[in-house]
């Protein structure tokens, strides 16, 4: 990868290896975190630019919420699993020393005396939070795209820093809230440059019907829905083997993907409609309606029903969805109705409905598909000055330039001019701007395009609009 | 304030009091964090979004770097008590239980038993690990602009977590370097709106020079530095009791503030500079020369020397610099060079400079002055409907109206028309779109405005241009 700014983190370690090597102190970041050299940034930045965009033309307004929240805000919202993935903040000073002080009765410290504070693990906690924190309009529409930290273990793709772009209506039940959320997103998938992404739809109450019919106890239902929701990553097999070892019997299981299997079929939903009183006919009805309302949406063409999708947090009530794209295991997002959650925080329930993409996973995607344009973040001109021109001549010629709109690096040394143009190739300069004697005397500047080798003597009021016309040369 | 969007957070609580009085779980941030509501970010957006353009038209390219660090990165870096602001992560899990566990001799967990990662206190240690990690170019031009945690004592305007704006240079000692980072913050400050601001400048060792002068040991110039520091905030006798109360004596401590003072005079700089040998001589030849490099640029008219200027870090090694305005105590920003630090992480020293302004400040100081243009986040237009209207019309006709370009929302509900004009009030959409059987027939749209009340039947295809010419009312 050589020396271009352009090496991806953790491409190029030589210089971390040497010193490694040499005793010093690792400069490698933590596990399952990384560094963002610059055209990671700038690929980060399109994706989440496109995504605010898309989501404020649909009304939805920003929110941002701090880091670190309280442990008693997070704790018992993610499940089991999802405390233990929590960071915890480390008591300070006096409340350390209190925490690890000897104890009259012996005994040393629990995990709940050393931390009440914990980093933010999701963005829909938060969100419940502010909504019954705050006097807010009946409707809240709020979009949200920030990192979460969970202490996953790190495997490819897998970080413990990732960041999430969330979407929520707060304040009503209409479907017509879940339309608007999955066309926000099918939106930002299409401009993004997706065309043939899915979004699986289903119903929790649906899905706990057919759960139930397949004989089923209530009490293994949240098992049942945990192990159904691994179909695509363990296939039907899979799914058989842990219903078996979770004691829901091979025959109950067999069953449970029989009858989600044949709840496929194009005449089920509005069938099991139709069937009112019988457990499941209410969500298939909202699942129709839902269909129906998003019928002449961005969301049409890419929406369908999918009895076995699942999901894996348990606050879900209502419609669920999934988007899924070919060549990824896994989802670029998911989301559905959570109407008790809020509740959790104010003395009255609060329906609400959301979708959170992942930003990690649509940027794996895209780089893999080469999805991206050309993002210029690098310098578009190097001035380079000959030993005898002042410094702050060079600095007077750069602010004109900046000024007239380019983006502008000044060599702050003056080796040979042969020096200084490698360096502008390093970093990916397309345009040298060379002040000698000469162009400073006559208020010049001697433009080379480094891609054709063309050079030019331009007055400086014309170097700006020469430089843009151009253009960046293709990348060598 | 009201039921609006625009209540800054913390000023209407009355739903997070009555949830306090329910017994409820706390919807309050924890001490010294903050949400950030539509308004708050859209201001927030718009001073970063300055600074990154302005960073960017002098060259530097972004870069990111984790929240967590491994403490041995952030250790040591700080000085003590930087050390105990630290926020630290718990370990997890065996590891936790490890470190709890009774030990054979007694005695219990210590802080570094329980801790190896912490959170990001600065962005200029984060930098120097870079530096150190990757193959960059030789001169390494990076912005960075991320929030920071230090577990300080909360206070009005101070809080546990905070953006800094950084701008850096590595790898050369040239002056030009300095005068491109000054220039750089300068060109920030003017485009926001700034036109009083000053850039104080200073030279470490021309102040260890003085302090020596004025007859203070070697072993307490540090201490020195550190009361000096407090120059603005307690005044002369403030910084004279400090010195006399650590040990420095009155007599010196009078002599070094006057010896600062006369370095005031306008000849000062020259004639040390002129004194070759005498310790000081080269450091104010360096401002002299600094001086004159950035005479034509940007920071020319704000930059004035400053002997009283001693900045509070210890790792500075050279020209020092802070920006103030006249009514903010304290800083928007300060910086200066530090050839040493990211020798701690590389084999070899690597020189440096850089500034990091505070975003906090200064958007107290822009707040508190109004500087702020109008931020248009709120929905531009609301589609209102009639309950006679399929919600999928009201789909389409949104859908279109955002691929022309516009912010809109969509009422999810059909309570009576009157009730959907007052939410589009509340959320501050300046423009309301009704839909009834009518409209659906023709084609059109009854677009109406609220400041106005101007209403006016329009085809679907020209309601953009409407609303956009027509801009936001003056707010109410």
């Amino acid at each position: 990868m050589g020396t271009a700014p352009a090496s991806p983190p953790g491409a190029s370690n030589d210089r971390a290896e040497a010193v490694a090597k040499a005793g010093a102190i690792s400069t490698k970041p933590p596990s399952g975190m990384r560094d963002f050299l610059a055209p990671d940034v700038a690929r980060r930045r399109h994706v989440v630019g496109v995504i605010q965009r898309v989501y404020e033309s649909f009304g939805f307004v920003p929110l941002e919420t701090p880091t670190i929240e309280n442990l008693s805000t997070l704790l018992g919202k993610y499940g089991p699993e999802g405390d233990q993935l929590l960071y915890r903040l480390l008591h300070r000073r006096e409340r350390l020393a209190r925490a690890l002080a000897p104890k009259p009765g012996g005994g040393g410290p629990g995990e709940l005396d050393l931390s009440d504070e914990g980093l933010r693990y999701d963005l829909t906690v938060p969100l419940a939070r502010v909504v019954a924190n705050y006097e807010l309009p009946t409707y809240y529409k709020r979009y949200q795209i920030q990192p979460v930290w969970r202490a996953d273990r790190p495997a490819k793709g897998r970080f413990r820093e990732f960041w999430q772009c969330d979407v929520d209506i707060t304040g009503t039940k209409s479907l017509v809230a879940d339309a608007e959320v999955v066309g926000a997103v099918a939106t930002v998938l299409a401009q993004l440059g997706f065309a043939d992404f899915e979004i699986h739809l289903n119903h929790r109450e649906l899905l706990r019907a057919l759960v139930s019919e397949a004989g089923i106890a209530p009490e293994l239902e949240g098992t049942a829905l945990v192990a159904l929701d691994k179909l695509d990553k363990v296939g039907r097999d899979g799914v058989t083997k842990e219903l078996v070892d979770k004691g829901i019997g091979a025959e109950r299981g067999v069953a449970l993907l029989a009858a989600l299997e044949a709840a496929r079929a194009p005449e089920f939903l509005a069938a099991r409609a139709g069937e009112g009183g019988k457990p499941g006919a209410a969500a298939a009805a909202e699942l129709v309606e839902l269909l129906r309302i998003a019928a002449d949406g961005p969301a049409a063409r890419a929406l369908r029903f999918d009895p076995t999708l699942a999901r894996g947090l348990s606050y879900y009530t209502g419609p669920i969805f999934e988007i899924t794209v070919k060549d990824l295991a896994g989802s670029l997002g998911g989301g559905g109705r959570y109407d008790n959650l809020i509740g959790m925080f104010s003395k009255q329930p609060v329906p609400a409905v959301g979708f959170s993409l992942g930003l990690e996973r649509i940027l794996l995607v895209m780089e893999e598909r080469q999805m991206f344009p050309a993002l210029g973040v690098a310098p578009q001109l190097l001035v380079c000055r000959f030993s005898d021109v002042p410094a702050s001549a060079a600095i007077r010629v750069a602010t004109a330039l900046r000024a007239a709109g380019l983006r502008v690096e000044l060599f702050a040394d003056t080796p040979s001019l042969g020096k200084q143009i490698q360096y502008a190739n390093t970093i990916g300069a397309p345009f040298v701007g060379i002040l000698g004697g000469d162009e400073l005397a006559k208020g010049t500047l001697a433009v080379k395009q480094l891609a054709t080798g063309e050079q030019k003597s331009l007055p400086l009021a014309e170097v700006a609009a020469h430089v843009q016309s151009a253009g960046a040369p293709p990348k060598t």
